[in-house]
């Protein structure tokens, strides 16, 4: 007799796997028939799990913002003058949107239709005001233009971040941390070098 | 007895329509139902101006295409320095983005499961490719630094400029023009004061 495929599931296993069928379908195009078949499991199993989709939802993109939430609690987005913080965010979002990639791009696409996706919209909105923060100190400090509308620059400069989750894709093997790295470097190299006063 | 609302129909207004549709629904999530209530007129007088969906598809992508095709034969575009030429193309597309918000964003969301949509995106590689040569020019004249990789810089600057069909919102009446202008500045600015060998 075979083992039943769902002995090998767990929250984890089944959580990876509806991220990425949230990403193909989109999330209100994903039923729980089409995570059911994806996983290759019953229904009733996935509800020994969790309680619906949208608890799925809610942490595929809780993964995300823990991600970017944890970096501001790093040494580095919280010692040294505003610009070299700031920086370091930067470069770390960009890290974290690298490694966690199917979990960012399921954040950033979501739309605001259920609660989840409100509750999603709105920590998105306080990570970005906190960078807009550390901006306008550095701006304060003298260390970037004090003639770009801080707002805008905070958008165009997650606009440029952000925009990974749709062309990168992640190179597996050896290289690929050294890939990443790079990828980090001309993020901040092409938003910093313009943003920073002349020397 | 009321005038059919049909009667005041062009194929213009229809593509309005349906661009509005496609961007609220998704392209593949429309039918000529959906686009039937919202232009307010049967199914059989759209197939009067049009062949079906993908007609539409194919003529609010080739408004934006086309757009964004006439910035490279302007004259800003074929003269000068190359540097100069790419901060001007650069300047274009956010303004022609602007103009045309509706048709530019369907043609960024355009997936390719159609011929239309593979098409559309051919032409975007295309055109991208067009910039990605004029930024190697400026790199080979000199004026930008020529350590960053021109494929990795040419995406993160289509994905600042391009970000803005998530949140820019036009301004109309008075001052909407400035503010256009002001965006335009602010993103040439943002990218090649970074892009730039120190003077």
């Amino acid at each position: 007799m075979a083992t039943p495929k769902r002995d090998t599931y767990t929250p984890e296993t089944l959580l990876s796997v509806a991220v990425r069928v949230f990403n193909e379908r989109g999330y209100d195009g994903t039923s729980m028939e089409h995570l059911s078949k994806a996983a290759g499991i019953s229904k009733s199993s996935i509800y020994h799990h969790v309680a619906g989709k949208e608890e799925l939802l809610r942490r595929a993109v809780s993964r995300a913002l823990d991600g970017l939430f944890a970096i501001l609690d790093e040494a580095g987005a919280q010692q040294g003058r505003a610009v070299e913080r700031v920086e370091y965010v930067t470069r770390r979002t960009v890290e974290v949107l690298t490694a966690e990639l199917p979990y960012v791009t399921l954040l950033l696409r979501v739309r605001g239709n259920t609660t989840t996706e409100r509750w999603a919209l709105e920590r998105r909105r306080e990570f970005d005001q906190r960078v807009a923060e550390l901006l306008k100190a550095a701006v304060a400090d003298g260390d970037l233009r004090a003639d770009v509308d801080i707002r805008l620059a905070t958008r165009l400069l997650f606009g440029m971040v952000n925009s990974l989750v749709e062309w990168y894709r992640p190179h597996t093997g050896p290289g690929g941390e050294a890939d990443r790295a790079q990828l980090a470097d001309t993020v901040v190299h092409l938003a910093f070098d313009g943003l920073r006063t002349a020397s």
